[in-house]
């Protein structure tokens, strides 16, 4: 039988009214509210699954224009919804509420509608098409390592960005419009304070272990030996069903670059990426999506389609995702328990590696050039390098055809290696292209939040034991209440504030770098 | 990097009116039935990413009351859209161009929409509702054999066909209407005279061939020989490519029922089963659906996207599909061609096994309870099993209650076996739950129409010696400019007059089966 789709096929087919705006006229005000959110919701699932669908379901390309049309149009349709008047009144009016869900959720779409009308129309429409196409063209730019070829784009991004800042307001630095969207309530002073103590400390610890590292490649060989898929497969669910992520409300899929991205509460869909001869890029990535993807799962029940199930912010996601990656799985604690399993899952491929060996080599510190590959040390490096740039654009202090040359200067600076070609320099992340400016700083945020939840947790779970024994039970339930379940519901402040007692303070996770470095490397 | 879902990520926002009707109010009447045209086909690309990412890319069951949730939401959508009143004064004013796209497109929709709205708005939404739900109690039904557990669910569902019948309206016989929407121009009258001939030549055939059937299941016994599914898998695809399906602009899936969708002419997407004990399943099924996906991949490209993009209708289709699965699919010229490359792809399983023996084995006859199982010859006698009990209901003739027994009736008669149990006979298809009433006469007039079809391509094209030399070339380039590239634009009696200068004649396929049984079963 061959699916037909002129076929009406639905539950609900409730309204016939003719304008394409809103049925049951009788309901009440909260069931309206609710209505809409079911709406907005219907329109993120019919885009979210298309964009799965183009990356993990096999797509072909051929069929990329029709299904840009198809996406632009729903688009469209979803920001009517979002616009529409009488959406607006129910949010003013539950926005009063002060202790109820509905004013929770009131409050904060009217913070992200308030953002998007405050930009011209037009201007907005302009950069979302502008957006859609440059990446395209990124992508053939990075792969040539031709800056040139890709400055236009960055040129009308960073300009329209910095006109955007100026639509939205700020109160200090215009990049902090940027960040506010990503990260609420965060701001360059607070950035530049905490990337200031990341310099001072992490820039000095590395040159120190730079003078300690010694050219051994034979010595993690090992990392490079193959790995079959399948087998590899089998293990990337068994981290999955180990660390907490519940298989049957989401699924492992395979794309070339790795995502997490949840149709609902019930339906969190992630991927990775198995290479035969890196069988730790996998391992490594599900454990990161992973993170996110229990975040995704763990958002109290009632929060589902109402626009605050999400992360509270994108640091905190990647401080979840940034945890179960490095915290937990680069730990001895968890490979004690857990390597075994996987020696003889990998026969033979590890069979004459130690356990010491291959935590020895996970956790090796090496500057390299790619931040998607850095080691957990030079990571916040990258980013560092990532912010400084952006700032700078912002600031006007840097035109954007000097970015090679600033970029280069930093990577040297900060992690004393220079790239050959602008494809593993200034070009290699997508984010400018495709808009997301301001989004690094989450980066190291993550990691940073990450270790001050885990001194707090420390303090109430034994995390070594629930580790070594892979029972992470404890592990997952004081992240649930202190973390997951709230969604979008806590501000990323309010979030660290309750879970830990204090207010963000970076000092946990230069600490953490330092003390496991510095022993790592005989520095102390 | 989490993709975040709350994105807005678009390349066309341009419209912020309130009222989420359409935009451009300046635009042309023609500009303006494409907008519509393009939005409709927005909400179908949705519904059918949603129903793709369900069977085929890992959709947990668990989340499928919110997908459902936001399907539903869609599909309300989609109907506004359906119904708005300027989309109908557009068909209205279009549909008067005599010889123009736009008229054939404007009467194309007037047909649908017409239906549509014959029936009352609170009766369809409770149908459609009651059919959403239906299927997933059938599907226990059958599991269990319990008819008296269908049975309300199939009384509702015949009781309202009957009431639809009566809203929109027949020339002679209720179960006409319900015929219409799947074979334009179909009737019982004319289904009666071809189920009639067919039952004539075909049950005697029958009967004598038992007659010479000898149980030799150690004959066929290498059709269960493992075939490790990676294998089955190549050599899909090299069928695909053979018999002329354009990989670049589809896409070859797995899911539990093989199935044909497409999300636009660039974007034909098809799925198969893989049994490693029963590799000729996927062959078959990966000719079937591939015969769809051909149809579909060959529409002109002004049909894109118009509702116009679609079959002729559904035995026109199904044409197609039982044209690469049985008459090419099943015959020794093909084979002959193609055997020793599989014997190699599947080595060893068929290493001993002649091309003759080959031949044999996929064309034997056995009457077998199940239709989705049944060879070609048998393969009517289901189907004219179902056409006269959904025809009996109609008249009246027939109580849904003593459908189990008038079942058993009529297998023992046309094809001399009987059910020990209902779900391997009044319930295994899933039509009747799915409210597919006066689908199944599209399966047979399908086979018939190919091979009128065929007859006709014969005369100008060497069928025998492309399928030998597995070119393709001449057979899809009749096929494309006869059938394909029509769509929806020609009416199943144009497809069939306009492709062979004759009316719909069903002694071809009679006349076909015939042939081919009474020599290999040693007839005449």
């Amino acid at each position: 039988m061959k699916r037909s789709p002129d076929r009406p096929d639905t539950s609900d087919t409730s309204d016939t009214s003719d304008t394409p705006d809103m049925p049951d006229e009788g309901s009440n005000t909260k069931q309206r509210l609710y209505e809409y959110l079911e709406i907005l919701s219907a329109y993120r699932l019919a885009m979210n699954t298309i964009n799965w669908d183009q990356s993990v379901c096999g797509a072909p390309a051929a069929g990329v224009s029709f299904r840009s049309k198809g996406y632009g149009v729903l688009t469209r349709e979803h920001y009517r919804y979002l616009m529409a008047p009488e959406f607006r009144t129910l949010l003013n009016e539950f926005s009063l509420e002060p202790d109820s869900l509905e004013g929770d959720i009131a409050r904060e779409w009217l913070v992200e509608l308030a953002r998007i009308e405050k930009i011209p129309k037009d201007e907005y429409t302009a950069f979302m098409t502008y957006i859609s196409k440059s990446e395209a063209e990124w992508e053939e730019a990075k792969r040539s390592g031709d800056f040139d070829s890709c400055k236009q784009h960055y040129q009308f991004i960073f300009d329209t960005a910095r006109k955007f800042s100026e639509y939205i307001g700020y109160e200090k630095h215009p990049y902090d419009a940027w960040i506010e969207m990503f990260e609420p309530g965060m701001t360059v002073e607070k950035l530049d304070h905490f990337f200031g103590q990341l310099r001072d400390e992490i820039v000095p610890l590395l040159a120190a272990i730079r003078e300690k590292l010694t050219s051994s490649p034979e010595r993690y060989g090992f990392l490079s030996r193959t790995v079959p898929r399948e087998k590899q497969k089998r293990f990337a669910k068994r981290l999955l069903e180990v660390s907490g992520f519940d298989l049957s409300r989401g699924f492992l899929g395979e794309s070339e670059h790795p995502f997490t991205n949840a149709m609902s509460i019930d339906d969190v869909r992630m991927t990775t990426h198995y290479y035969e001869n890196e069988f730790v890029s996998a391992i490594f990535s599900v454990l990161h999506e992973g993170g996110h993807g229990i975040y995704e799962q763990n958002f109290e029940r009632e929060l589902a389609n109402t626009g605050l199930d999400n992360g509270s912010s994108s640091a905190v996601h990647e401080s979840q995702a940034r945890m179960f990656e490095n915290a937990f799985g680069r730990s001895s604690s968890f490979w004690s328990g857990l390597y075994g399993e996987m020696k003889e899952s990998f026969s033979p491929a590890l069979d004459d590696i130690s356990l010491d060996a291959f935590v020895e080599a996970i956790n090796r510190v090496e500057p390299t050039l790619i931040r998607i590959e850095a080691d957990e040390l030079t990571y916040p490096l990258h980013i560092m390098v990532r912010y400084e740039l952006e700032k700078a654009i912002f600031e006007g202090a840097l035109e954007v055809e000097a970015l090679p040359e600033a970029w280069d200067r930093l990577m040297r600076a900060y992690l004393g290696v220079v790239p050959a070609h602008h494809g593993e320099g200034v070009l290699q992340d997508v984010h400018w292209a495709a808009g997301l400016i301001g989004y690094f700083p989450s980066y190291a945020l993550g990691n940073a939040y990450a270790s001050q939840l885990l001194h707090f947790m420390g303090q109430e779970v034994d995390i070594d034991r629930s580790l070594r024994t892979l029972d992470f039970g404890e592990i997952l339930e004081w992240l649930k209440f202190r973390v997951h379940a709230h969604g979008k519901r806590l501000k990323p402040e309010q979030v660290i504030l309750e879970a830990t007692g204090e207010a963000f303070d970076p000092r946990y996770y230069i600490q953490d770098l330092k003390s496991k470095y510095e022993k790592r490397y005989g520095l102390r």
